[in-house]
């Protein structure tokens, strides 16, 4: 089964059914939207689309049949998904890759009449739901599978930018803008500040920190990315370089950075570069450049680590991102109710200024099989700092506050669903 | 010189003269507010107080005689300094040991016709202020100092509590909320998160991080404050408890916390507690308990580490705080104008509910000579989360929003003061 309709419209013709909405990988600060969004949306089409089950956790809620009902949630609750980070469905970093998954996916579609699966993730999500849709088809199974675009890594191919890299973008711009006042206001002592950010083959998060360097004195004064190697001699240089200048120096080094060797920076440590029980570091890129600044030039380094504070910073959201996170998810119901399958949502950008952004649809497969680097372009000649392209790409996706519910003890009010699952139909699921 | 009157009424009859305001030691979200509070106020005092002087880089820029002119910033970079985090002025960590430095202070000051001193800081700050008006009285220089409260960690005595506790507050506790919400969506493989935040010998800050916790299903679900040591044998039993309950585990660490012998736990890493070069680390708490509850329990534990951006969180202030800080600055300058010198501006809570502060004041020597610690009743029994009483006292200090100015890239503007050196009277100063 392909494309069944491609006007848009509901089909009053189309597959009669249940749908699941499932959430993958690491949490952000708007996939709720995007799956509050589907789900709303699919309330719109109840003449197609009757149980809203949520996977518990992902695909394993699937896997393991634990599933809920969306519409046994509170409707205030449903909405207010829009403005709750993290995945509230629940989420899981299991990958499906045995034949025996797949068969076992499609048998608990069967059992609860699944007719359409929503997938919001990243590119190996795509692939999973890609292949669940190939097999629903080679099994005769009539469902439409569609997925939404998420990751922080703005790395998913087929989309002009990707539901949670603005927000991911507009927190840690802030965050580096507001470490940089603090290095500033005392240097004389905490000269140096390294922030690490997340990004394990992607720059777009490192690089997307350069917003907040309107000018030379602000920072970040240097950004590292993986797709742009560095030497230590080469980072000594450029860090002696801006104390010189400003007498100060703050850095974003993005976790996947590597050496001119192509090693991790992170890995770079030897004997050192392990834990306190002896396990090799991994995401202590921040501590290795701090420790490296250090001891090689002789100033003081302070490391922040935001961590998974990041991708769940609602807070301080894009109020761009959160609605285009909507918009995603609930074009990615409006597919499947006019029929379309093995498609994932896209972003549009239909103009820079005035800002103007929509959805279209990708193959998952495209999807599953691309991969978007970090241009060159959108990097200065150093490479170091970000172009005025980059600058331009990147302001629309990071504009606008969200306001959300605040409790009377000063912190905000989020959503934690009740997720009560329902019967069981399928035997116990065998791990592979 | 002790006090001139205590009517609050500027006294015509006072000194006439120019103002230092002086920031200190580590930079708060709020330590701007409190010096642009003193600053605007100043300005209504203009029969007494002429010059407004910033001293750059806080008590150096007053050995160094570096020294800018308020009045020549633009009006509306001063009152911006009210929504803009770290120390606009500059600060620094130097100590005032020696008579010397002192003399130099006292010299700097006559040359300048310096008649009143705002210092903004925590108690060593106000044992400095404190000095510098002894010495003045003994030298027969007549001038007011007062003190401005500033610390994140809460600990300063005679003030309910210090600008900057209730936006550390506001900052750390959502983050570990969103943090939480991450933890909640994926426990299934990162099943713990241990996030580490600031207070060397206080736990104010990590206490504050458990207002979060409305329920025992929400994060922070255990904390270790200084005040309260912990042995690693009760920690991991602490987290297996929590872990069998809930199925994740998010943990809140001080960076001062120690082990039942009094060892620093960020320091027990023994051979592998040192960085990649070598050095022993100290900020390392956070990695450490990380790496504990790892390799003892087996599950996977997630670090966060926002160092810095605790306390230069500007963009999610508590607007209870920033008004706060501002009049306590404001209270500052309306005292001197009043005469009375050797008193620090305190906050005082006249009434929970409805909550009202008010100004007061307090003995510099008084501030300077306490330290107020976590009181025990604040926490709960287990000593691993906070108490009723606690949530009431810190509920009113976290809550407001404030709105900060936006640029069309989707990320604040903040204030840059330009601080054009006036020119030096004094010779070198000769640091000792």
């Amino acid at each position: 089964m392909s494309k069944r309709s491609t006007n848009g419209k509901s089909a009053p013709s189309g597959l009669v059914g249940n749908a699941v909405f499932a959430q993958s990988g690491g949490p952000t600060t708007v996939i709720n939207a995007s799956v509050g969004g589907a789900v709303l949306e699919a309330m719109k089409h109840g003449k197609l689309i009757k149980g809203l089950y949520g996977a518990k956790n992902g695909i394993l809620g699937v896997l393991q049949e634990e599933m809920f009902d969306f519409r046994k949630e509170s409707l205030a609750d449903v909405k207010g998904l829009k403005l709750t980070p993290a995945a509230a469905a629940g989420s899981c970093r299991y990958k499906v890759k045995t034949e025996a998954d797949y068969a076992r996916i499609i048998d608990v579609f069967q059992a609860h009449n699944i007719r359409y699966f929503f997938y919001a993730g990243g590119n190996d999500s795509m692939d999973t739901a890609d292949k669940v849709a190939r097999l629903a088809r080679d099994k005769n199974y009539e469902m439409c599978v569609v997925g939404i675009p998420k990751t922080i890594d703005n790395d998913l191919a087929c989309t002009d930018h990707c539901p949670g890299y603005g927000s991911v973008v507009k927190y840690n711009a802030t965050m580096i803008m507001e470490a940089a006042k603090d290095t500033e206001a005392l240097y004389t002592t905490d000269t140096t500040t390294v922030q690490e950010v997340m990004g394990r083959n992607a720059g777009w998060i490192a690089a997307g920190c350069g917003l907040a360097a309107r000018n030379e004195e602000d920072g970040p004064h240097l950004i590292y990315i993986p797709e742009i190697p560095v030497s230590l001699n080469t980072m000594a240089t450029q860090v002696r370089e801006v104390l010189k200048r400003i007498g100060r120096c703050v850095v974003v080094v993005c976790e996947g950075c590597k050496n001119e060797k192509g090693e991790y920076l992170s890995e770079m440590g030897g004997e050192f570069g392990k834990d306190a029980f002896g396990h090799k570091q991994l995401g202590g890129v921040g501590e290795f450049v701090g420790s490296f600044i250090e001891k090689e030039i002789g100033v003081k380094a302070r490391r922040n680590k935001p961590g998974t504070l990041q991708r769940a910073g609602m807070h301080w959201a894009s109020k761009t991102d959160v609605d285009e996170a909507f918009m995603a998810g609930a074009a990615a119901t409006r597919a499947a109710a006019a029929g379309i399958s093995g498609h994932m949502a896209t972003l549009v950008r239909k103009s820079n200024s005035p800002y103007v952004c929509t959805t279209g649809l990708a193959k998952l497969s495209d999807v599953a099989n691309g991969e978007s680097l970090l241009p060159r372009e959108y990097m200065n000649e150093a490479g170091t700092g970000i172009s005025k392209k980059f600058r331009a790409y990147l302001a629309p996706l990071v504009r606008g506050e969200v306001k959300i519910p605040m409790g009377p003890d000063g912190l905000p009010m989020y959503v934690r669903l009740k997720r009560k699952l329902m019967p069981k139909k399928c035997g116990e699921w065998k791990k592979a």
